[in-house]
């Protein structure tokens, strides 16, 4: 048995009663906090940014953007962009270079009621959050490992369930309610059904224009009254204007420009797919993202200059060998880096779809393809890694288990980002000076108390037994553990944050399909 | 329902047979090499970096290492280092600074037989390869999900795996032949077994200096003849010399004597556990894990100048709740990229334990663990990702099912190393500009095909199919589909390198415990 065997398999005992006395469970880690930076990791050169940036600004003023409604080109030809000879919208690049240099580097989304001001998001360059979204039209059910057509319930119980997980900062509409067919009444009940189970921070999407004002009331209701939602607006408007290549879509460029005349914030999500929908070369992929991204920039700004709006190029990957999109790869991992690198180069907050495993269960795969595609996006500066928790099967479905799993990722992932901090305090000259001629180590040691909060973050669904324990405890894997912990806080926490008042006008006024009863226990 | 979840949820069938005739399976990846450059992701600033080698040698010229033998102090007193008045072996500072300038910064292990050659390992600073190694006491049984007493037949099961597995480069004695209990009889046995099953480079562990000696006769023999293992090393030498804080085991710095003398390389492992055997906070591990390694480095070099080694730091973490060891928390794969950035900010070539799970099952705690831990050591520009295949139960036993899915792993990581190749030719400007206009798509364009197989890597083990064809197929987990290829390659490949007339020698040599039954199918 070498040196290294021998340690390892030996426990130490020194100073292990004053260390759980320090140590309190349950509480949320001292080691982390959101919006910790990222921006070490750059998969990409300043030259390599450089020429996308190039190839991308070509591809705007010559090839544009297809299938332009009136109402946009309307709004855009009188300032400056162009239809070319195949009638789509250009944009030339001096108006390109004029609209990023003046473009908005940050904005907040709010939290409400008691998280206000301590749960508010930053966005802005290199921040990092978690952020779920998804509109997924299947849940996982844990106990049949099977997948069902997700529900409007389903909708509140993932919200009411990321509430208490501390390392997801956004809720979003992680499935569609099937259940709901009816586009407005969808919507009126997604909205209600979130805003219902967390005062987190959203970010949500819409069918179509026409429901954003009584969306708005809605929001109202839930932030204190009338007028309360656009003085501190605590929602992202999540939508994909682009249809790759290079094309609009109707209703959500309509929803681009409905929120760009508030002030309010759109995240894109343009996902072209590599291989599919735009060039197999992952550096014409981006090229194509970051063209595609930029003219719904451009938009925002041309309609109301200095507009928030999120650069969210999230291009996608297809496998070649049957032309299906595939999230979980190295491939995947790779280019959101880079397409989080060229929003942090335009200095725009950024977005980026993470964590979409292909995977069916919550297995070693769905762990290898989760944590490779959030560690590069964080280190290279995401500020929101959307589709986050919970989302597995190449985002065609969401899983209760999987979200608590990933908000476990989230705090390993987060301490990474926070790096180590060298002072003189910290390089402990002197501490190891005295433990090295004695004791021999630093457990019982003063500075091992006071920084074991401080320094490290500790898991609670994360097995660190011994072998021999984990076998008698029953061989239990972090899908089985993590459905304890998702039965404990879905049998447990039944919020309603309108508040019985609210609550009453909001149904009074709105098609909500959410019974109350499934809004408590038993 | 969204663009997005529309698009998502439609195969794409332009150009598919064209696709698949294309690829052909079961054959090495274009896409990605052994040995591709990390170095991209830098967790420590050069003022850090200047700190943390400050400290160091402050360490290594004030509390030196203790426990120094009489042998090392003839060796190296003579040549600048001094004893201080604890007994301790110290460096001093300009000492330190001028061994580092003249140190080894590359070295080369060699492949045998018909991997000469094509699978030689050039290790310096930022070439990434994976490495096989780990001394653990017990085997993972899939079957009844439980860890048994790991046997030699075990260390020849694991080696003629992973000599079908491109992924890993490197072969070592990841688990102790608890059967052989005679040290002479377990080394050489172990490294027959190992030598019989690949001819991939080897890093192994000897359990004293004895050994080496009669070891360099059996390498000599699986190499073709006697004098030939000197001409192209095959092995690198494992071992841990110091016993942390700032200590020295005897056998493994009898182990460094001996192959510095020989110019041979040591592959020192210097395991320092935070808030244990050093410091809590982060930084101050690391600077005692330098102070540590250099020690090593020191040595060798005042021995035999400029012949290499291996900085290994490999800074472990403690869960301070238990005091155990714990080897794939967030803290762990940090420490572990900034060892790894201190090796290259030295530029000397580098190695780090790796992929050193809590899980005891290839689970989704056991990806999670694995990639973050994989990936942030790899873009730090790891030379040598050590621990990587197999490994589970922190470090407490291996499982033939975790090296096929880590291979799998290890193919993800690369793609993500090499990055992405921006030229005129794959940003694609005039190939986006045509499909974008007619036909929309790119999946039958002649462009497509071209870079099929050398823009991705195509795994085997992942699951990308749709949710109902995964129900429909048994709801297996990746662990599950691991196990048939482990059962595909162990019943078929039964490889003996020696060949049968050097195998007929080295048994008559040497107490080799494997029995040849087991060496053939049946």
């Amino acid at each position: 048995m070498t040196e290294l065997t021998k340690r390892r398999s030996r426990r130490r005992a020194g100073g292990r009663e004053a260390r759980a006395a320090v140590r309190t469970s349950n509480v949320a880690s001292q080691a982390i906090w959101p919006g910790i930076s990222g921006g070490r990791y750059k998969p990409l050169s300043d030259a390599d940014m450089s020429r996308i940036h190039e190839a991308a600004l070509g591809i705007l003023e010559r090839t544009g953007v297809g299938d332009p409604t009136q109402e946009v080109l309307d709004l855009v030809l009188p300032k400056g962009a162009v239809v070319n000879e195949h009638g789509r919208l250009c944009f030339p690049r001096a108006l390109m270079e004029d609209l990023l240099a003046r473009a908005a580097s940050e904005f907040y989304v709010h939290a409400r009621g008691s998280r206000a001001g301590k749960d508010d998001m930053h966005c802005t360059k290199d921040k990092v959050y978690y952020a779920n979204s998804g509109t997924a039209v299947t849940t996982f059910d844990a106990e049949t490992r099977s997948y069902r057509p997700s529900t409007l319930k389903d909708i509140y119980d993932f919200t009411r369930l990321v509430d208490r997980l501390d390392n997801i900062h956004m809720t979003g509409d992680t499935v569609l309610a099937t259940d709901v067919p009816q586009d407005y009444e969808h919507d009126m009940s997604m909205l209600y059904a979130i805003l219902a189970g967390s005062e987190k921070p959203s970010c949500l999407t819409f069918r179509t224009r026409e429901h954003i004002q009584d969306a708005i009331h809605l929001f109202d209701l839930a932030s204190g009254g009338e007028g309360k939602f656009l003085e501190k607006p605590s929602v992202i408007f999540g939508g994909c204007p682009i249809v790759s290549p290079l094309r609009f879509g109707r209703e959500n460029l309509e929803i681009l420009i409905d929120t760009a005349k508030m002030g309010l914030v759109c995240d894109l999500a343009v996902p072209p797919q590599a291989g599919a929908t735009s060039p197999a070369p992952l550096a014409g992929t981006l090229a194509q993202a970051v063209a595609e991204t930029l003219s719904c920039v451009a938009i925002a700004n041309l309609i109301n200059p200095g507009t928030p709006v999120v650069f969210a190029a999230w291009p996608f990957i297809t496998d070649l060998r049957t032309g299906s999109f595939t999230g979980g790869s190295g491939e995947q991992a790779l280019i959101s880096a880079a397409a989080i690198q060229m929003g942090n180069f335009y200095n725009l907050p950024t977005s980026v779809g993470c964590g979409m495993t292909d995977s069916k269960i919550p297995d070693a795969q769905y762990g290898l393809e989760k944590a490779l595609t959030f560690a590069l996006a964080a280190h290279a500066g995401a500020n929101r890694l959307c589709e986050f928790g919970g989302m597995l099967g190449s985002l065609m479905g969401c899983s209760f288990e999987s979200m608590v799993i990933d908000n476990e990722a989230a705090g390993m992932i987060s301490r990474t980002l926070r790096g180590i901090e060298v002072s003189d305090d910290t390089l402990s000259v002197d501490v190891i000076h005295e433990c090295a001629i004695d004791p021999g180590h630093f457990l019982g040691n003063a500075q091992t108390l006071q920084y074991m909060e401080t320094e490290y973050v500790y898991p609670s669904l994360l097995d660190r037994e011994l072998t021999d324990t984990w076998e008698k405890a029953g061989r239990q894997d972090m899908f089985e553990r993590s459905r304890s912990v998702v039965d404990d806080i879905l049998s447990n926490h039944y919020p309603n944050y309108f508040g019985s008042k609210a609550d009453e006008e909001v149904r009074s006024r709105f098609p909500i399909k959410l019974p109350r009863e499934v809004m408590r226990a038993g």
